[in-house]
């Protein structure tokens, strides 16, 4: 960045535009913004950082950065079934950042924040000795006329499904480590873009939680076995999860053919679809929500009484997971 | 920190107890908390983050590091006249943090959180390769019924009011880095507790909100000269301050008969006192809201048109500054 460019500066040039279409932004040329939610509303809100070389590359390209930031934050309102209202972030740059970065940064979050209705409404700058960290705070409205759709409502009996495919993410990253050299170009493509831009299953949630008999849900980021996991902790429950049953998309069904990679499929996280339990009855009417919405939904396993996930074979015998998911430290 | 101790029993072993007196908060067991604002009240939310080695020492008393954090976004919301609501956080911690670091730190944030009525309401833990980074983003209430209280409000002939005394903690700062050797052990103290511990102006400042007349207001965090000139920008408007009376705190006077810092007062920041404008016939009522408070109150100055913060001494003589404030990068 140019030394003449101080953080108000910046601000002007880069994020207000993005704070535009939200009043209550204040044209971030105040300290706070107003946040007023419509009448028979409430707001959800969820937070979460991203720091280089542990969540992201720091050579990634900038847009793809802001906009994995949005949508890691954006999946978390999905799990809740509410719609995006605003989000306000905070950047710590490293000395030396250019200004072309900050630019292409912000061109991916004006992005994301155009397609989801999700405007910048404030935030802070400031420099780092350590590497860029970024964090978010996302702001979403639920009607207030209903319970949220949260991890701690599952039932015995409940089934558990899962929108999209599970494992993508991880085989991206895999990828992009040199894993699975064999794999023809088009699933290594579409391996990786899933790696590196989430599509957070904002309108499914929306509709979901608005349907009787879901019960509880958490979006897939640390992995399905860990967020299932999560759900069971909440929820003090038991699930059992059929491996067989793990939807996979055609390029890691690819993957499959070359190596036994279900377990890491599993628990390998970054994959931003929805898991939720809601009761067998409920089946029909999720089925046609999915087919409207064209989302694919798989019913995997079962809730019960107890405490942790199983996961079992065809055969039904337990299959023994090296991790159980990405442990943040 | 034990390897052993994973991100989710930190929380339910040092935050979740933050979190328990706000139900919205959902015991931290879920990755969103609900905000439900109460009849007739509107949301202003603010974010900041501090990093070690740029606003604290990586050494500084843990307790201290979270006290700062939340008392500087909590001098964001009492600029506003907002009423602490709730708090969500961000920590990116450095590999090797002993958990016993972390204890003190959540120990301070309890103490804030109670002191202030200021829960933690959700956040996200991770590790990092670099300095300790925090994240906060604050949640206050304020009266849907009026116009918030912004930067961008003040008009020509009001009257520049400050909280309490500038420059103690820039002076604080300076004599952790070794100046002013000979100035008196209980001076010392007084100005270094400061820099460490702000006492953001949060009951003041929802009297001020309240107060007919009053235009515009800011908390003093980058430098009273710097963030009076937000309120110039902002409000479109220039400001004249007079350096002469400047409110100085006995201390910061044992330091002036030392060396002639008043330019570096003006400029130093970390005060977390508030600058706002009013009407000169709000002046009778804002004094009778000090003395009811026991807060010191100076008429510093007066905005009128055109651009910028002009500082003048005490023969109306321009005094030019060699920094108008702290630049983040």
């Amino acid at each position: 960045m140019a030394a003449a460019s101080g953080e108000f500066d910046l601000i002007a040039r880069y994020f207000a535009p993005i704070a535009a279409a939200f009043p209550g932004a204040l044209g971030l040329k105040d300290d706070a913004a107003i946040f007023d939610p419509p009448a028979g509303s409430r707001f959800v809100v969820t937070a979460d950082a991203m720091v280089a070389g542990v969540h992201f590359m720091a050579d990634d390209p900038p847009d793809l950065i802001a906009r994995k930031l949005m949508r890691v934050n954006l999946s978390d309102l999905a799990a809740k079934g509410a719609t995006p209202y605003a989000c306000l972030l905070t950047i710590c740059l490293p000395s030396g950042t250019e200004e072309g970065w900050i630019a292409a940064f912000a061109k991916g979050l004006a992005a994301d924040a155009a397609e989801y209705a999700f405007p910048l409404a404030g935030g802070d700058t400031t420099r780092t000795p350590g590497p860029l960290t970024l964090s978010l705070t996302a702001v979403g409205l639920v009607p207030a006329s209903r319970a949220p759709l949260l991890r701690s409502g599952a039932q015995a009996g409940d089934l558990v499904f899962v929108t999209g495919s599970i494992g993508d993410a991880h085989l991206g990253l895999a990828l992009q480590q040199g894993e699975f050299a064999g794999l023809a170009g088009d699933h290594r493509a579409a391996l990786i873009e899933r790696y590196r831009l989430p599509q957070p299953r904002v309108v499914f949630g929306q509709a979901l939680a608005a349907l009787p008999g879901v019960h509880a849900a958490a979006d897939v980021s640390d992995g399905l076995v860990a967020d299932l996991g999560h759900i069971c902790a909440a929820s003090h429950l038991a699930a059992r999860l059929e491996a067989a049953k793990l939807p996979l998309s055609p390029a890691a069904a690819a993957v499959m053919t070359q190596a036994d990679v279900r377990s890491r499929l599993l628990t390998g996280g970054d994959d931003y679809e929805i898991v939720f339990t809601a009761a067998p009855d409920a089946e029909p009417a999720l089925r046609a929500l999915a087919q409207t919405q064209g989302v694919r939904l798989t019913a995997l396993g079962r809730m019960d009484s107890g405490k942790g996930v199983t996961v079992v074979d065809a055969a039904g015998e337990t299959i023994s997971l090296l991790q159980k998911g990405y442990r943040h430290f």
